[in-house]
């Protein structure tokens, strides 16, 4: 059941606040409030109660939030409640960081394939998982079903890499390649460029 | 001479701007107009033509933007038309990719030294820069008079590293590690967890 009129900038905040709860719970606590957590995330409290309050009732006044029923319920608001299995493309030495990172896991994703159009990388084992030829990469994601893919191909690939994955099925891609790419409707990107991070930084700090 | 009350929102979208326009550039293009800008970035032409309004007269009607110019004044507003140092804080598999990552230098940043605690990574050089012990960073940095870091060290050791950047004058703290970290005022923080997008993503698309 989801309430798909909900703005996409309220969505984007649930991760956050599942993120700090699975903190707060490894850090041994069971209870938390919107106070709790507007002190961490930087973030009002009155906002994140409009946020949580879109989805349902989860907290009450004066006892505040159960962390473990709210972590599974962003969890399962977030499709999360289960492991997504995702494809990296393109194993440069971002997609070997990708493809190494252990953070995936307990979070909703585990990578499962690899591809790369490099003859000198394909076959090669990384973290139990053989590199494969890009050209096996549409037919790869269709048969095994794959909704998520992390793209880190170069840039003059981009385009077309992600044009195959919407082909192939995909509907959720995070692209690395510092360019927009165009996906059909109902697939979704988001993006990681760190430059552009830093660059919204530096017109706030003097030049030195 | 910065327009300190241009909302934040619009100031993210400027380096998106940019990096469009600097592609464009590459391609061969010296004029463009909001539309063509409209078209690569999924953003409203109107949208365009507003954000770059509160910044002056770019373009004229009819004619469009000259996109030399527009580069050149997009960053000396972002604060790019010269080249930031930066301190790259946590040598394991990201802050190494983040290392050898050429596409940092010809849009205003250089990676000028890397710091990590363990003693099997000091003395390492990567792309010609020597690994040095954490124990330093505070004393180099100020020294070096560094203004930007990447910090990508393991989330326990995240907000410690950040507080002695601060102390150490860093003024814009790029944080890969996957919690938000607390900084005094004037110190700038962006977060790039591939997690968060990741679960964003899933919210709208149905479980396989």
């Amino acid at each position: 059941m989801r309430m798909e009129k909900v703005p996409d900038i309220v969505i984007g905040r649930l991760p956050l606040y599942l993120r700090a709860l699975t903190q707060m719970s490894a850090e041994g606590s069971s209870v938390t409030s919107s106070h709790d957590l507007a002190r961490r995330l930087g973030i009002s409290s009155a906002q994140i109660r409009k946020d949580l309050s879109q989805f349902g009732e989860f907290g009450k006044q004066g006892t505040g939030y159960n962390i473990s029923f709210l972590r599974e319920q962003l969890e399962k608001i977030l499709g999360v409640d289960k492991t997504w299995d995702v494809a990296v493309i393109g194993i440069g030495d971002l997609g070997r960081a990708i493809a190494h990172y252990a953070g995936f896991l307990h979070r909703g994703f585990q990578v499962c394939c690899l591809y790369d159009s490099d003859p000198e990388k394909i076959g090669e084992i990384i973290k139990g998982i053989k590199v494969q030829s890009m050209d096996l990469m549409v037919q790869g994601i269709r048969q095994m079903n794959i909704k998520v893919a992390m793209l880190a191909v170069p840039l003059s690939a981009a385009q077309q890499v992600a044009d195959d994955l919407a082909k192939a099925g995909v509907r959720a891609i995070l692209n690395y390649a510092p360019t927009s790419i165009k996906v059909p409707e109902g697939v979704h990107v988001q993006q990681i460029d760190p430059v552009l991070h830093l660059q919204h930084m530096t017109y706030y700090i003097d030049k030195p």
